[in-house]
């Protein structure tokens, strides 16, 4: 039948640190300081880099154990992000931190978005959802998912016209939602471990719980979808950091 | 069909720890008593959140390897929890123990316990059980669970009508134990990795098996109830937790 | 339907270790051997307190890699056997041993066992299994298991009479083994991962093979059994214990 | 029924390795370039061997925490790939990397690829894919995969007539990126966990992701196939190597 | 139905080991060869035991990152194994490596082999296959493996004598590798977490894809087999080892 066409974007890496509070707490207060001061200026090119459209960053505070920290970069290409993998590497922040997770995608919209004959790369609306700038709000929800392929519920075995039903229904769940929660989808079909990423935002958590509780019954995810790890935290600017680490 | 209303109440962080025992033994007397005086402050300072009605707080001794102790903190926002979590980890407990597992969640009460017409925000008896103070019982149990999605089993496919009559009968069992059992249910979609977390008190930890396997008998659990780890434990105040290290 | 009726007898505590090698071997002749001269004293209290029907006590060097050593330990109470993980804790014995996997569970009988009108607290032979003395057979099995709830395959969709046909088939096969395999059932729901907790004591490990092997063909089995992970080991005291050590 | 035939060319080792930053980080510039020069002179033999048509070679980047480097190295014989193992823990490279995932299985095309009567070893065209020089693409990913053996969606239990009527869909597919993508497929039934693996090469790693997903919509991928990680990441010389370590 | 007969032979310890090389490296060579002198004199202990038809000792180079080297030892009981697994630790090949996997089974073969009026320990040929001399091949693979109990796909639900019937087809395929592939299977029901060790032999390791795949299409593979890790490797004698070791 043939895979719907897609849009896609940027590339994305999600990286998931969480803190070797021994060593952190070893250090003397200027230490902790010099480690926030040189990420505070890592953070702030990354900022300049976006507002210069040349790529998208964000940093979080993640709760519970599976992580303490998530940032996000955005960037046209895989090799841009791998050298900032390694540049990160060298910061102190780094040093104290360890990687426990990441995710590698490209943010990826509908094809069906771009209206026929139109010019995507001259569309302003359309790429400016293909290269987002990070989005504002105070909490965020990240989590990885496939479309299921088991027994009746192979959603590759549906028709075309079934898909589209479900996709349909599933959409007008996210409408209900418009201006309260804020998603970036982002594809990894053959680039990571799940079909999909999902990052969404919200100055409300609790919207997070209630937009996806009531996706769960919608058929396309009900029968559908499998999750992988739900990751929520808010986001937090140098100030926002320097302030968690209680520096 | 859409998903069933809830009341959502204030925001819970299961932390569990395995204490570094290595570490702990090589300290001298002096050495401990420090690091249980000062986490007894912390615990106080905790207590008296929740007298304020601000927050809640319970501390647990877990049995088996999967973990040592268990932290119950409930706040009203996220935010707050992720500082409590940064808070702890610059404690000398924290220094000596690590983190292996959490869950985030948020109190949660099903939307038919708000009748019509009343103000949730004004009821004392809802606001009691959406901002609750720690139970006092002597032991604890908590799991995690999913409402499967496989198959014929799949109760997010299931009629409004039908998950109405299943948890009716699945509200039947925990009534037999009113009184004996009490549990507090937090919601989790979107928020970690299963959908809801359950946390069981009583002064009778036989009465956590009778209480779930009353329940796997029940069609609810049956064929739709997908568990993941299950913790057991009894509760400590600072003279039990410094009793149970031996210091 | 309702959850058969059970007996419910002594809380169980298995817990395995590996030995870090590195440690042992850095130690001097003296070392070792103090290490092991502590570790005959608290053993030794452990049977004394077997022999005073307080609680139960065994020690298992186990094959494989999984683990080297196994302890079962039996008490009245959760709390006691909090306890005791702290008290081993202080141990040298734990100190150059790391925990690797542990079962919680508490000695389960079928409920049918208790003749009606009978007072099982008076009844010495129900007592005696409730309240179980450490078998002395050299060999030792040990794993979890669950009841399946899958599909067609749901034990607890069954009705309460093809359950106890079902487990009267079971049972008969356990018989072939009288005198050969001893069993000690222990129920878990609730309390640890898996439903159930199967420890299985004989003179000759091909005998657990040959059981669970016979079990496996038996639709309760067959149709209805997950098994989690399997030990195998055999039993030793102090003695053994040191000359397995090499000390 | 009978297994296809096939032709099998040279083993593959597929080595997923993630640096040690503490540990390169503490080294001064002498000490970085020591292990980069190192490892160029190990990277120049290989590429002589493959040059000689006795082997091959390549080395990249991989995105994301699930590894820093992959090294690809292809040789007649098992023992070669074994000695290369110990070979490559001799090096400076390999003390500061750990290795954290690897693929072992074996160049494998289809049998019906050499025409009847032809001499397999003598035909230049497939003894060129057999025996593969590294392609130059600028990217790469790679996944194993295995065909599912599940109720109705069971590959294996297919007709011969239908698995050839599958394969030669899907065969579609991958013309579809000829010249685009270039694919080279491995066995490793037997070797490895997982029964295939995939290793794809292209100057734009967006076509990983179409191809892929594209292929994803076909039956025999749709109901047949299952899949492990996927890493995505792209190629480098002795320069692009060095220069993403900042050295 | 009950379980079929089985002859069992002696008790088997895969043992799975990877070097830690940065402790390897850091010994100058005096001390390297000091190590693989003294395992050689444990392996030529082993052999000799071999020689003298009470155990048997085989020790190979494993491919890949899951282990480096593996041991297979057979004993006539589970107390030897553990009492070679202590001894083992105490050598300095132990002390830098380490365990990271192990297999605990049985030989194992089908009872039918016995014929009626047979006395097994007196037949030379079944004593030969039950207490098997290590088999010289170059080459080497194991597995372990479980039968299927998955709704229509259970193995032990199908009767006697279709079992019997996939068996046969099973043995044929066996057959037509006769000389190329020996193979030693073990059983491990109730003594590991799969059923059956599959340990096979061959001077050509794509045989072991060959006939792993061919297996692979019979229904008895097809529908009913589960497949744990599979390792792949050569033998080596002690010149061989330290050689590999580049001692």
């Amino acid at each position: 039948m043939g895979a719907p066409a897609t849009l896609d974007g940027w590339y994305v890496y999600h990286e998931f640190r969480t803190v070797n509070w021994n060593k952190w707490n070893s250090l003397n207060t200027a230490g902790q300081q010099s480690i926030l001061r040189e990420w505070s200026l890592f953070a702030d090119s990354q900022r300049a880099i976006q507002d210069a459209r040349k790529g998208s960053y964000g940093q979080f505070i993640i709760s519970g154990h599976k992580a303490d920290i998530m940032l996000i970069l955005m960037r046209p290409t895989i090799v841009e992000l791998n050298a900032l993998k390694s540049k990160m590497a060298k910061t102190q922040l780094f040093d104290v931190t360890s990687s426990v997770y990441s995710y590698i995608s490209v943010v990826e919209l509908g094809g069906y978005m771009a209206k026929p004959g139109i010019d995507v790369s001259q569309d302003e609306n359309l790429q400016a959802r293909l290269k987002p700038v990070m989005p504002s709000h105070s909490h965020v929800c990240f989590y990885p998912m496939n479309k299921r392929r088991q027994g009746e519920d192979n959603w590759y075995m549906q028709t075309a016209e079934s898909r589209r039903e479900f996709m349909k229904a599933h959409g007008m769940i996210g409408r209900q939602f418009a201006g309260i929660v804020k998603q970036i989808i982002t594809g990894s079909v053959g680039l990571d471990d799940w079909e999909w990423g999902v990052t969404l935002f919200s100055d409300d958590p609790l919207q997070f719980k209630k937009l996806v509780y009531e996706m769960r019954f919608d058929e396309s995810s009900a029968r559908f979808a499998e999750f992988g790890p739900f990751y929520v935290g808010h986001q937090v600017d140098n100030t926002g950091l320097a302030e968690w680490f209680g520096a």
